[in-house]
């Protein structure tokens, strides 16, 4: 399955990219060095300098410039040479690719398809880990499996029943019923009643609660979710309508999360988790980042013994069932994406 | 070189396979999950669901069924889905491959080719370690090297002169004298006199003797061995007739082995070896598993740097010698069979 | 890139070759088994046994012959088999690739090409670590890197000032200046005069100095360098001839590097080190070699990567710059070589 281009993947944690120090990621399958300036400029170049290839993230920041440690070449911010040792003339086509990149909502995106097209409103609205609204713990996992696969995982959360119930103790009531499920431009809405609210052992409240939580799918690979918990009956009263979310009467909170496919089989999963500040504090935000850390790494032992099964099966296809509404959505539009930004180089060349 | 799959493989040790615990193997290439229920039924099936190609040997076992721990598929022993979360409906091609398999001689042998010609005369006579007959110690091996490459090293054993000098302790003239090789049905009959028996400094007896050794090396890769030591002269006497194992005046002991084909280059190899409870005791087990242990671990060094010289050797061809007799005709046997299993899938497609 | 057959390769240190005991190497993918005899032969077989692929180099070394420790093959020195155990004809075909190989400058070279061809004088003048008038020390460094890279980074000294300032404390002023570069029959030579001599802050002298230092690069990559120092103003005042080497006046050392491609992506780097007599002691050797470990260590980190890169960039292409005129030279005079060589095998068969 192919990867749109024309996206904006999450690159680093804002507060992973220190000044002047360049910092190496591959995306895509394509080598990228990030760096912030002196100047507190954020560039993104390709990783490989024209000369002999080595990678510039072993070089050095000068200014807004990166130098090359290996001869000493050094490239501007738009990826153009702007020195080669001894050599007085610069040849024109001395440049390396550069892309653009945001820092915001204390992430750093790349836009990794056509520069012309990159347009800061398709950046997914997470909530930044520095957000005052909320008090967010943070990590990362990389895996030894395609990003595509992870995706598929974020977007059918019937596996909660089976791969999580021993961290964030989903019964079986949960896989029973479907999300609703709802298509967005750039992606999938799931949203789901819960009568029995996951976590619920954990968060135990007077009055009957139910839970509401609904989670965005968004290109490239981005899941944004808030959940809370209501008055009983509160599911009845509204039907299909969602609820407000500070109606909720408790236990506001808000994960966001990002894929990203670092190269074949490879990626690299960032989330960051916790209460809003009016329900929640540290301490409810490291129990919940306790539940996380164990359930995910749940999701990476089978995601990553899923992907070995699927490499020693080239043949096998796979049998969508009734849960798998919202990967197929999504899938469908990730190749539509790919193929009209395909389609758009072919009658470019 | 090809592998015979109408055929039954050592996959476990019987005593490794606890009740309603799932435990993965790849047999040519192939994910099988074996399981045994909580009423005792043997079970084994393609490790790969249908919906999503997850292992289902990270799955759980409910009565005689084994469910999908990522999505909650259910599988019956037969293969066929049960259940599916959230659906009413299972599609009839819901299904993966089922294995015959079979607990005898305390191994598991999981017949890999067609299921209607699953066969289980066709099982080698194996003495199983809980055989109360013998004392025999077991052990297993994970080899960096095809299958085929063990079964040469298995059919031919003038390399105990030289890879194990040290452990097995034979001399020269082990490999100065061919053995007597009888075609079998579904293998070959390596047999042998030794005038200067293996071991025999670490069995000395007052009388001079001589043993007999012989094996029979069965498809798909089953070498069942016994020695004993006869009364000097007893050779001539015979001719080439083999004597009866319990003619033997001490020395009688018994080895199974198996290797089983896990992937391309990778290789399990099963033993146990130990004497007849009329000649041994616990102690001699020992003393012989300790000499294994060394003569194996032998064996894989030598083997798995054949297989990196072969690796890196693409055009190279073998030059069979005279001890190689057992090699060829097995290895013909093997090509001889896949050839007419080959044709036989042909002819019904 | 190719490689040049017809060429002496560093193979091992003279010293690391001990007698009867058979030293393996692979050589341009090819497996090597060198050894020494009692006799104190120096010998160098194909390290793949013809019986079945075993390497030799598990073998024992009897008399002047290399005996096959899997089934007891017995190999001439010219590769005949001798002997085959319980086999009386030995076919006429049953024979490995011997190798010439020739202990020289306390290395053992092997030619990899023609044997008919094989010509001591075209084995590099290198300084042997037991030569009396230098006092050397010696190392070697695995890659995993085409050697071709490490090549190219031995033809540009450029690099000095980027991958080394911290080792070798080269400035930018060393980058500044292009070298004197002259084709050679086997290679090419490069020479520089420093007027601020790299490693001086380490070599301070009374009066001002200038270093001058040469090295030929010689296939099929052999680096033999002299460096010294010379009053100010010899430069100036020989113009672009040599000075005489024992004509320096301090600072005379010498070092000898080659680089052995193992397999694909895959090197051998060695190197030895030291001042000459009469400008140092081993306390110097020492110094010497403790700031080339270092610099050694910076090139295979920035090489390793390149060579990361490059693997992940099947497109790319180098852009050559004017230091690269050693490199361009070398590696047209290989593929020069390279092709003839096809030429001749192509013409023969």
């Amino acid at each position: 399955m192919p990867y749109v281009r024309n996206a904006w993947y999450v690159a680093a944690w804002s507060c992973d990219l220190e000044v002047a120090k360049p910092f190496a990621i591959s995306i895509l399958g394509e080598p990228v060095v990030l760096w912030r300036s002196e100047t507190g400029q954020l560039n993104a170049l390709e990783d490989r300098c024209v000369h002999r290839l080595a990678p510039l993230s072993l070089g050095r920041c000068e200014g807004e410039a990166l130098r090359c440690l290996y001869h000493g070449l050094l490239f501007a911010r738009d990826g153009k040479v702007l020195e080669i040792p001894g050599q007085n003339l610069i040849p024109p086509n001395a440049k390396v690719r550069a892309y653009p990149a945001v820092d915001k909502h204390d992430w750093i995106w790349v836009w990794m398809g056509e520069a012309a097209l990159a347009d800061e409103r398709l950046i997914p609205p997470a909530v930044g880990v520095s957000e005052p609204d909320w008090i967010l713990g943070h990590g990362q996992l990389d895996y030894a499996a395609e990003a595509r696969l992870i995706c598929d995982n974020l977007l059918d959360f019937s596996h909660l029943t089976y791969v999580h119930a021993a961290s964030f103790g989903a019964g079986p009531e949960f896989a029973d019923h479907l999300p609703m499920i709802t298509p967005l431009e750039r992606g999938v809405r799931v949203a789901r009643w819960l009568s029995n609210p996951v976590g619920s052992p954990r968060n135990p409240h007077g009055a009957p609660m139910e839970a509401f939580q609904s989670y965005d799918f968004l290109i490239p690979g981005v899941l944004l979710m808030w959940s809370g918990n209501y008055p009983a009956g509160t599911a009845a009263k509204l039907g299909s309508v969602a609820p407000e979310m500070m109606d909720a009467v408790s236990g506001v909170n808000f994960t966001s999360q990002a894929v990203t496919p670092l190269a074949e089989g490879k990626s690299r999963y960032y989330f960051s988790w916790g209460p809003h500040v009016r329900d929640g504090d540290a301490q409810k935000r490291d129990i919940m980042m306790g539940m996380a850390g164990q359930a995910f790494a749940e999701d990476k032992k089978m995601i990553e013994a899923q992907q070995q099964v699927i490499a020693t099966s080239p043949g096998a296809r796979v049998m969508p069932t009734v849960h798998d509404k919202g990967i197929t959505l999504y899938n469908r539009l990730v190749e539509k994406l790919a193929k009209s930004e395909f389609e758009l180089l072919e009658s470019a060349a």
